[in-house]
């Protein structure tokens, strides 16, 4: 595996169908699963790992933002990846970028509402990484739905001929969806935040037995998440895949979201809904047999 | 030379080093000579003709912008190109496009203080041409001076691996920049237009003689503009070829720009200025023999 700085370096390191996942480093599960998608389509795998300031609002943790490039190499390279791509500020914004992708509609609702300007700065790295690197196909986790949405739409918009392939969300034992955030948690905290996965969970065994009123999927979701001291629900809202605008009905693929903050810490979960056989069939995820990497010592 | 109407057979057909010419058809010597440029640099050269609805303001000439695609097949066929890619609306917009580049900073003077959205729209359309054609070197007039800066932007900032080569204006035996809406005017508008070519050339020649100010060189350009009454002079402006802004002094590469209105067609006309061997050399463009083939019958 080689670990290069520049665009060029990755390009040339590339050949064959290319597969790329985009990372912003401090790795878990959900990312390797996203390299292991990778290794089976591809022959060539490059994963970049960047914190990306343009999609952090000034009051955000970017300062914080969990980081260990060592760690993120280690794992990537027991994954299998061919590239790591770990760009410097310098390669990735020489001087101060004047040009930005905005995707507008898509970006309205929840994480859109809610952090004003962070799908422009997720648009604009992922249509940079997009044209610098030039891969065949992107993996991105299911569990930053509106994202999905967002680079779906802005991939198809743009006319990069790039696959974008979404991958299920991977859980703790105990149902929390994986996040580099996480890590932010205390104990207490860490406790309280399963109750954003049982609500997500719940949603999706009501799918099972028939329900399909967004509005109470939606307040199966949020149940939890209510009744739970420690954390305050942002949103819990069934949204259509294709366009993140909230769905009175499940009657297309969907997805069901909730956003909620643990202390200072947001979270987010969600599940997906799509058609199979004429059922509709919730992807609950992958669950991890013991805790995440997240929590080990390197 | 084939002619497609997709991206995915515009990229099928190029092999080896793609030379790529964005247009928006109704060809002329300008277009030609980019054509040129590409074929003796490149083993593809690719030639795409669309007009971009998104690039003109809902009171401007979409709807009466020249079309003739059998007239430019035709010439892009004679100049040796290798692909015409001529896409339908439903292939560059099959749903109303939720995407746009916005490039600030080099957009906010002179053509984009005048045309508000333009360089929104040439940015969106040029990043999706570039996204889906995937060229190497792509090919622009330097006649549209601050499109070009727009445009090398972009290109930096989103990261494509292309480069941008801006050629020399192509002009009339009697000065004008050639320009597809060079057709829209009458005869005794055609003369008057003279007046746009005279004056930038009148400001490369005080270049020459070692003149520096731009207050100078800009007054020189718009003195035989202001001087013909069937012109309205929009601005004549030194600026900065990396940034479009306004200089008040000849002290790094340039162009000085003027616009104006004769009737309800603006043109637009500009000589490049670089450094060259410890002196300043003001482009002057390259002057046709005869009639352009814009007023030839096909």
């Amino acid at each position: 595996m080689k670990i290069v700085r520049t665009f060029a370096e990755a390009r040339d390191l590339a050949s064959g169908r290319v597969g790329f996942v985009p990372t912003m480093g401090y790795l878990h599960e959900g990312h390797i699963s996203l390299v292991d998608a990778a290794r089976r389509d591809c022959d060539t795998v490059t994963v970049s790992i960047f914190v990306n300031p343009l999609q952090f609002a000034p009051t955000e943790d970017l300062a914080s933002y969990p980081r260990d490039l060592d760690r993120d190499v280690a794992l990537v390279e027991a994954a299998g990846a061919d590239v790591v791509f770990a760009p410097p500020l310098s390669e990735m914004y020489p001087s101060d970028p004047l040009t930005r992708v905005t995707v507008s509609g898509v970006t309205e609702t929840m994480e859109g509402a809610i952090r004003p300007g962070h799908f422009d700065g997720v648009a604009t790295v992922v249509a940079k990484l997009f044209a610098g690197v030039a891969p065949d196909v992107a993996y991105f986790g299911r569990k930053d739905a509106q994202q999905l949405v967002t680079v779906r739409r802005m991939t198809a918009d743009l006319s990069f001929p790039i696959r974008v392939v979404g991958s299920p969300i991977v859980r703790e034992s105990d149902g929390l969806a994986l996040s580099s955030r996480n890590t932010y948690l205390d104990p207490a905290q860490r406790i309280a935040a399963r109750a954003l996965s049982t609500g997500v969970l719940a949603a999706a065994a009501a799918v099972r037995r028939g329900e399909r009123s967004g509005g109470i999927l939606e307040e199966i979701a949020a149940r939890p998440v209510d009744a739970e001291p420690g954390i305050d629900l942002d949103y819990a809202t069934l949204a259509d895949q294709e366009t993140a605008a909230p769905l009175g009905a499940l009657d297309r693929p969907a997805f069901l979201a909730v956003a909620a903050r643990v202390g200072r810490t947001r979270l987010l979960d969600n599940v997906h809904i799509d058609p199979d056989g004429g059922e509709w069939v919730p992807d609950e995820g992958i669950r991890l047999a013991e805790t995440s990497i997240l929590y080990r010592e390197a």
